[in-house]
């Protein structure tokens, strides 16, 4: 997001609130930011705030920050789970300030070289809970949004809950319990992976994400995400089961329904270009 | 495999044979091969066979095609499963002829359009039964993966079809299915697709994939694949435990573990520059 808002002039000076030190000099380093500064020193200076932490901390410290903000700054956060956050804050005085965000990009890659331009452009932003933060919070947020590229939705938070726990944090899981299935099995079948190929390495990708950010939206999500993990799981103890019982015809049956996302992938890898978001 | 070993000059005459009028129309279209042929005419006259059909097939015709064969061609097939291939014809007088071959490769597409040079390099093929293939067919079969640019390693059918359905197997039956859940939630839950990012994509990729191909594929592979599926499922049921019981650091924990993916993958994304297959 620095690289982006740079970019496009939104932003005149950028300031880094960075608790690892050789992320905190690589950022400098690598021209993401202009100062690395202590979390106070730089919230009470600054005119708009991007807290992208882990969820966990995040719910932590919001009340916090709309404690010693300025008056006219704007908050958004950018936390893959919504419920707990907007309620952190909810009787919040500021909380007309904060704007409830999840920008829906990222890659299995984290730190300050994980950055790179262009990562939000034509993806979906979605903001919570629109009608609790000022229409100034709002306008600024969807300054940055647009200048991102992004198209912006608005939801309850609740309901982006649910909807991120089937098609995010469900893909997660499913990656990384792939991932450590195949890795168990290598600790008795030596050179397993000589025979892995792009498919693999597709379905397994997310497996590679950090654990310092998905544990917390796990646990926040977790209600959710159990109930898609169920039927996630429901759904291969069936298959399982039409397998073992040689029913080739059901087996078939069931990958010509799931052959359905075809359309739905498309839809995703290209696309519609970027609406404005509504002000 | 007809683009590439017709780049290469291996190949003078490319003959084809397809069920689907549409799909032989498109083949000779593409320049993919020189003549369409019924089986028996294509057979008889072929000095090199490349047998790619749903693996159901495979077993039932491998013998009627190593029964009219020229005595001097080579029968190569490139099925996904080996055991019960390679069981079809274990008693056949021309088994010499025969080298039972899995080049790992390929995409969630499928029909004459879905054919690019370059699709097999640095990829790697397995052969099994090495010992029970003639030398001459052994090394028409070294000519063909190396003009592909294929690494050849050799494996028993057993060891294969286990390794297999952890690596390649398990893989399709976890996007199928988590394309089926995301897709039942969908009923309810209105355009929760644009939701869904680049992650999800990549997890669900292989659920485009042909169910007349992958049906069989699994039906011969049941045994090994639902050991895999049960392991899976075993690790996907403790992780919704510990995400029931709030358990954030044994959760961390097992993501952790999974990480250990990240070097694997690397490995497939930057495969070693192919090795010339031992003669």
């Amino acid at each position: 997001m620095a690289l982006d808002l740079r970019k496009v002039g939104l932003v005149s000076e950028l300031i880094g609130v960075e608790l690892n030190p050789a992320h905190a000099e690589k950022a400098l380093e690598l021209g993401l930011v202009d100062s690395i500064q202590s979390k106070e020193e730089a919230l009470k200076s600054s005119d708009l705030i991007i807290l992208a932490i882990p969820v966990s901390a995040l719910s932590k410290l919001l009340p916090l920050v709309l404690d010693i903000v300025k008056k006219e700054a704007v908050i958004i956060d950018v936390g893959s789970t919504k419920s707990l956050i907007c309620r952190a804050i909810s009787g919040h005085p500021n909380r007309g300030q904060f704007v409830a965000s999840h920008p829906i990009a990222g890659t299995e890659n984290s730190g300050p070289e994980a950055a790179f331009e262009g990562l939000f452009r034509q993806k979906t932003n979605i903001i919570c809970e629109r009608n609790k933060s000022s229409a100034k919070a709002l306008s600024v947020a969807a300054k940055v949004f647009d200048a991102l590229g992004m198209n912006t939705i608005f939801m309850e938070p609740e309901e982006h809950d649910k909807h991120v726990a089937y098609v995010s944090h469900l893909s997660h899981v499913s990656a990384f319990l792939l991932g450590q299935t195949v890795l168990d099995i290598e600790r008795d079948e030596k050179n397993i992976f000589a025979l892995a190929g792009s498919g693999f390495a597709s379905t397994v990708r997310l497996a590679k994400s950090s654990p310092d950010m998905w544990a917390p939206i796990f646990e926040q999500n977790a209600e959710y995400l159990s109930q898609a993990l169920l039927e996630y799981i429901m759904h291969l103890q069936k298959f399982q089961y039409y397998l073992m019982k040689r029913d080739v015809k059901e087996l078939h049956r069931i990958m010509t329904e799931a052959n359905r996302i075809r359309e739905i992938l498309n839809g995703i890898e290209h696309k519609e270009p970027k609406q404005v978001i509504e002000k």
